[in-house]
């Protein structure tokens, strides 16, 4: 496993609960079976949308060792070790490591203030303590701080990094990190995480996509890939537009907001589709309900999902 | 003129100055004529990059008309009416349809603390006040606040707007405003000011662009767009490559920030291009020089707008 | 007039409007002679809460006139020169200098993005250009920018600027700023603007105070400035916590936000003290009205300035 | 033990490392019986300063277990349980409670993206799942929320939480909060958690304060204490004139940044008063040295903790 094949669409793997919150494996089974049949090039479990810090420390060996069974090789295994500072990511990653993933996704430090140089250390250590390729996770929302293009070129030139996961949102430098990428040799995987302009990442280079809403359709993040690969630009817009509608689902409902609101959707989403049991939250936030609900069934219907008496549509090609 | 006729590339204009500070109409003529001839779709005066903000009410004056009369309706004319709150924002507007404009470009209010129901009452009154299409300017990072896409689409739908300046840096909401704005028989012109990926705004549907850069190189922008009309995406996208390492002039400097590093390259370009005299900045900003002059330099060569002796290289088909 | 003689309590001042929206002369006499009687020793006219920037040069003009005409001399009066950028500033200054101001307030430049160079050559060229005593205004909620101390230090030693006006909200830099301001044998008046912990500001050292507050209650600010020349700490701790009870008008209003919710509960306040004739709001800002100028009248009754009708209490000593 | 008992001076306990990165309790221990013998009323480990979010689960149950047993019931001993969210803290928070801390201290949910809701979502599970009294610690610079002043209110009238230790750096907020606590019949112990303005919150009303600056010099803030309890105002500024003075420790420095330069400067001074053997820092924080540590040095002398050799001069009636 090298670097290299993390590419394509990886989507960040949503984590099913029970009605009571635990971990709900046979949910979990079921969604990344789907994904996998569907044609995705990879997984990233314990992402953001995967609650990894809604998650204590058992239960993200918990989730990751679910992965690693049940991914079995198929794809490869992105596992994010996803905390406050170093000594703590680099326990998360010798777990993710003793538990076979191919790779961690590791953001900048947050809570504590620092600069630029703290940043950069923090790569590097955890690059010295772990044998793994690393991807930096951009993600400014979250932890506060954009990862400067040319921090990323010099630990992606220097091995320290083998790819990026962009989340910032900032489409300019994006752009001219993928042409610093290109220049030197190529020596970052660069995936954005942005689902709804995934085709103008496509249009800057981008050798992949993480989009949350693939848990939710993941044919129409693999059919994009592909007219992406086949240079068919209006195809790969096309299928955009659609995928975008379907975002929807994150902006229709009342009353939630961030996470709740967004993965709130995701959880829902899947439990409309018969993926998952329940949409249960992790603590402190609650799942959608009501109303929230009937929303977002009537654009999983809008989209071709559910068809008019709310049952799922078989997958194209099945 | 309706505003239905505000597409394509749109340049915001940059203003040049005299080396003592005055208002340069001849560079001025000069640049406006180098961008019609390129084909450009319409202009904007005192926009952001166009030092509106710098210039006093008798500057912004002699730029509106100095730009009428050079223009001559070769192209529609937008002049931006930026001001702190309502009543300047109202006198400025009311000197630009006196002098013939075609539409003015506005953004929500800023310095006082306010909410959305000022913003929103602002744009009324300014339409109620003034017979002129008005462009809704989204520029978070000058006013510090988003302009939400149901406020934009209700201001558009009752006809107080007839477009949007999209400076935004959120593509993300970009896409699902296209996209309201289709569903809703498009009463709105959505442009976006973002250089370095009007491809991916194509993408998304965008009716036009108001590259800063392209007054460095309006022949690139127009190629673009004539492509996008085509359908010919790989086109759009290898010409954005192209302007994209151009727009490096605003990145190789040092010790420049902000408006000193981004207008500041642009004036500084325009000056090696022969096209400006000086590349002079309003008080209380500083021209950049020496070391910074000559990087912008390598790079227009690099993009071949500049010989190797450093002298203009003659535009497509001249 | 030398700029020692900017020290104590100096309102800034708020603007009445008739119903129709115009200058109200007469409530902005009443106003000011009701300030000045209860004996406060300085005023500050368009400043934020002074609306200078929802005003036209001609409004300034008038305002600037009128408060000149009725103080006459009986206190320092200083003019806010609020704008985006140098040129602007220097036109508002050169109209306060001519109608007779003793000192002018100047923020930041704002809107276009800039770095600290910028700023200090923006203090730098309005002192060159003017003769008057500037007083550094340092609010970052307006101009998102905060003013480091060590600029305000060296800008104070070389004589460009006579004091600092701090509504930065950053009490420890206030401290620092204070301690270095007293090292250096006291080059800069300062000023703060944070009328509810006015007293941590005297213990700071602070030379006086700009509470809109005092706009409805100078007396109260009169008799804590007088508490704090004669070292009586608990007096102006009671004090303080009384005008901290009078300034919730500003926050017991629903729906109203920033400038509305504040520069409102003000403008209602001094209207239902019988001191302005209406409590009209600069477009695009709306009136406060119904319950929450009940609400404000329940304050205002609660610290004593109405009585249980509904009537104003003469003022101590009246 | 009750809640009621938190008051006074209660310093966040710096955490020392030795050389190699290890807990050094040694010199722990020297740190905390010097504060206990200086007259602190308790002490708080695991706070932001005392490096909690760089420590893995079993370092901070080494730092808890460590103080408890030092401590011995002397004072009362607080435990920061800081971490993204529910289940995390209520993790952290068991271990506390095993280990016999008197309280802990707990932040607004980080990382995801959340509202309201979730934060007091968040404190009203832990508190059910907890027996101990919860501190809600407001540090928006680290969180990226404030904590409403209302939702405090209502927490702690409802018994949810026993006090607020305040890091927001909003003083306004603070004096509003200590009024609504006094009319509520003080169900909250508010804390100040800003080292160069304990004057002023105390003039607010608070009942206590957690100034990491009280690590290098008890006796200070503990006089300070007392003389505010004896209504002797002159004495509680000039203490805080000095102790202002005196942190100048964490503006000294060049290249430092956050807590590089605030932490790293404590446990520089720290280490050249003798307490602590190294001033080494947690990964990915490097320690300060070279002339960065001369400047620590040159402060402490003027502040009279080090003699002119650098040795430290005894502290006050030893």
């Amino acid at each position: 496993m090298t670097n290299k094949t993390i590419r394509g669409v990886v989507p960040p793997v949503v984590t099913p609960l029970t009605e009571t919150g635990q971990f709900d494996e046979i949910s979990f089974e079921r969604s990344l079976n789907r994904m996998i049949d569907a044609g995705v090039h990879g997984v990233f479990v314990l992402g953001s949308s995967g609650e990894v810090v809604f998650s204590t420390d058992a239960r993200r060996r918990e989730i990751t060792a679910a992965a690693m069974r049940i991914v079995a090789g198929r794809v490869p295994v992105l596992v994010g070790c996803i905390d406050t500072e170093t000594a703590r990511v680099i326990e998360h990653a010798k777990v993710a490591q003793e538990l076979g993933a191919d790779g961690i996704v590791v953001t900048a430090p947050f809570y504590a203030l620092g600069g630029l140089a703290e940043i950069e250390r923090h790569f590097r250590l955890i690059h010295e303590a772990i044998d793994l390729p690393i991807f930096a996770y951009d993600i400014p929302v979250c932890v506060h701080v954009k990862l400067p293009g040319d921090l990323l070129m010099r630990l992606g030139r220097e091995g320290v990094i083998a790819g990026v996961k962009d989340s910032s949102g900032d489409d300019v430098s994006f752009r001219f990190l993928s042409a610093d990428n290109a220049a030197a040799g190529h020596p970052l995987q660069l995936l954005t995480g942005h689902e709804v302009v995934v085709d103008g990442s496509y249009m800057a280079g981008a050798d992949g996509s993480v989009p949350g809403l693939a848990n939710v359709d993941p044919w129409g993040y693999v059919r994009q890939w592909d007219a992406y690969q086949a240079g068919d630009w209006e195809s790969v817009r096309r299928e955009q537009d659609r995928l975008a509608d379907l975002m929807r689902i994150v902006t229709v409902t009342r009353g939630a907001f961030g996470y709740g609101a967004g993965v709130g959707a995701f959880k829902t989403a899947l439990m409309l589709l018969g993926v998952f049991e329940s949409n249960r939250m992790p603590d402190p936030v609650v799942a959608l309900e009501g109303e929230n609900v009937d929303a977002i069934r009537a654009v999983l219907q809008r989209a071709g999902l559910l068809d008019e008496a709310g049952n799922p549509v078989p997958p194209p090609g099945a």
